[in-house]
């Protein structure tokens, strides 16, 4: 795979020149997924910023202290980069739920449009949720709460469903701002 | 892969209770595709319709007589797909890019959001006269067509990027209103 | 009347110069409506585009084989146009709509707002999936679908309401790319 | 011309119960229009309300003491009208282009979509200046009022044009509120 | 307070030059209110057009003769500059809430976002037809009406409802159009 | 001033049950500010959350290693918070404006419609960033980065500017998702 013309359209530093505890953890990286997600390489332009993404995203994410699982957590990720249309997050997270799901016609429904995809009840209750929290957040109320619920959703896991919506709002427009390409790998990964 | 749960949500006639001549033209889809189009298979409940979808289709995506490659006009169909959300279009237009340009990564970019992607100066101004006449059609002034003549494209050109912009917005419309489902096959093709 | 200012922003040649079939088809459309709408002498650019369009059109618009009137397929038609702004499609089939209900204050409420306008529940239904399959595509599920078989409709008549929407999705956006000028005889027919 | 089904959804008093003062003035309507406009008839419901609503329109509209002409002020009322898709207000201020233009082409494409017709550059700028005010109010800057100056208008115009804009976006609104329907007089006046 | 830099960004006549009712009614108003409200100051650029703004807007504000209490068209004024994004009126109809309200919370919410505040049922109805009659104005049915008397609303409040909604859309523009700066003295009043 | 009648819709834990490290940690709010902002009360119900949030809060918004001051940061937060009408980010950073601009028009300016506000050009620059990255990731280009290049921004400015704009985009939908009330103190304070 050809790499991509740029990572961030901001200065990205050398991996030789971070702090130990950065060089660790990319290292880490490395050996879980097989690459430094690009993103992570962007931020170290601003060491004390990728600690608390780092820090963040993993508790949201990876934490086994959610009721959701990383599926949907993931589920959650594409939905809302597609809302905003963010490449880099498309890419990453629709990888992410080929390999969660092993399905990855899932993957492309979401990235397209999630309305066309076979879901549950209660995955279609957290995904509209999603959608609504990103596109108009102003016009949340009670009865888009109350739907989470009826669906059979905790309250934590009603915060947790938000927070995610919230995170990839965030990083959607990182993504965006700094013109983030994807690593190259996660293209082919998973698509069988 | 498995098969989606429908194909359309209206009426599939079987193909053998097809005429011949459109019995025979699927045969040619086999022979050349490797498959019949799940939208062909879809439109056969209306046999009259389908004979003017194939002509159209032909000749504004394969005909040798326009100055856009066949290269151009699915790049077109995918930037369409992608304003309207088209999860057929986007699947079956986009493995068309990947075949066409080698470039998987460019399909994907012009999924997500083809502002991201390394486009040469005529590719970003027939992509922007894409967007802008599927999303704001009524905002079209002397100056929309004038930049693509200033891009290197000549009169024949601007009525075939129109056309081809016209067309994805009609069947980006017939796949959303009888849901197609596109065929399965597309999902793994040209993505190394 | 006096003519507009041009018919397309592209080249449009001049009839005599035309393939004999086209020409012959032009006699037809003056003995039959009294002109040749301009939309066909624009086409005339790109002659195998123009029968492509011509045949499409006419099994659209004016066959019998379908459960939808002429007048509906019309309103259809308006409707769609006005969600697009598109002057071209008001004008000549705003007419078709005058001269086929006989009741222009109809053609006006659908070319301002078809909300206002005096509708049975099989046209109210037919005419908010028009505006909604034209508006946002995406958004459609299967309880839009399910709201036109509750007014009557059959699975064919679903096929037709949805191509006539499409259609004028792609007509309206070439005559936007166009700037198409109607011909002006359609202003003050059908007005009583 | 048929009657159209109501005037107003708000009770509409009859004509010979109201205060004397609106009695003549509705038989002044009578015999400059050949009829009282339908939204004056709906306003009676509130008799002080439309005495204001009389004095601001003829100061509006119809006062010699504007740089507006008041084919002008007609022009941004039809296009203002059209943002807001008002069918009352399309219909009578349509007409009253045609009247004061003699040009019922140009009054068509206002309804549509003034980008299409062939204006002067003042008319341009003041249309585009309309259309903006109407539809993005929050976004109106410096650079808005000084393409009208540089288009020729003075300090006042731009009062003028300002509040005519404000006024249809009053008058759409209620229209629109209380379902007006304009009398069936206008669709056929002014069409040759 | 510091004074605005501006008060309009059309010229604005000295007090002392205007005819001897306006300065009698500019008078009043410090005699009651403390100050000349900017947007008077503004509207004596052209008396005549003032006259009838005053009137029509005193008549709508202030009239006895209305169902609906001065704090609900008050807070009418404050939902559609909100949806408007209007500073001069946000901050002019804020602070009158605030002062007929002795709810600094209540005005507050009204300018971020109606929709979290405790509303009654009744102020609920009045608020989101005020909403969507100013942001969607087309989409106004039977069914909007009918739930303003499902809440208790007469006929003649439907009216008077609908032309403060409409109203504000008017001088939201205004204030758009000339860039009005409100009284400084509004920014401190009624905040405890 | 009255208590909100909540907090949050989601449970939110009493003080007192909470670890040792945050109940410090609230001490000091009280110590610093004379209170807990409530969106630390309501994150408590999920405290490893609470605790990555506080952590990118203060990187973000109050760290000294930023070319940003933290009036700039505040007034990012008050743009972005106005674009998605979000109440309590509203009141809580407006009252942050107010405090550290010592302009309480600034502040309002800021929350109605960021164009009204007398701005420098390096604000302006900033400011029209952050609208354009809220309302319209995918469509930003290189020319959005080079503008504020332009106005005198660094690189790292860049990465700041967008992460304040992007974590705002995320409290917001907090803050919507959990109906969150801002501390009743904030609205008297720094009015005058």
């Amino acid at each position: 795979m050809p790499q991509p013309p740029h990572i961030s359209r901001l200065p990205v530093p050398e991996i030789s020149t971070l702090d130990a505890d950065l060089q660790k953890y990319f290292r880490k990286c490395v050996e879980k997924l097989g690459l430094v997600p690009n993103v992570l390489r962007a931020y170290a332009f601003r060491p004390a910023h990728l600690r608390n993404f780092i820090s963040m995203y993993n508790e949201l994410m990876l934490s086994d202290d959610s009721g959701l699982s990383t599926l949907e957590r993931e589920m959650i990720a594409v939905v809302v980069s597609a809302c905003n249309r963010c490449y880099y997050c498309l890419i990453a997270h629709g990888q992410a739920v080929r390999e969660l799901s092993g399905d990855p016609q899932l993957a492309e429904m979401l990235v397209s449009n999630y309305r066309v995809a076979p879901l549950s009840p209660r995955q279609t209750a957290m995904l509209d949720f999603a959608h609504r929290l990103t596109t108009t957040p102003d016009a949340i109320r009670e009865s888009d709460r109350q739907a989470l619920r009826e669906a059979g959703f905790s309250e934590a896991d009603l915060f947790d469903i938000s927070e995610v919506v919230a995170f990839f709002n965030y990083s959607n427009r990182m993504a965006a701002a700094l013109d983030l390409m994807p690593n190259p790998e996660y293209h082919s990964m998973n698509r069988l």
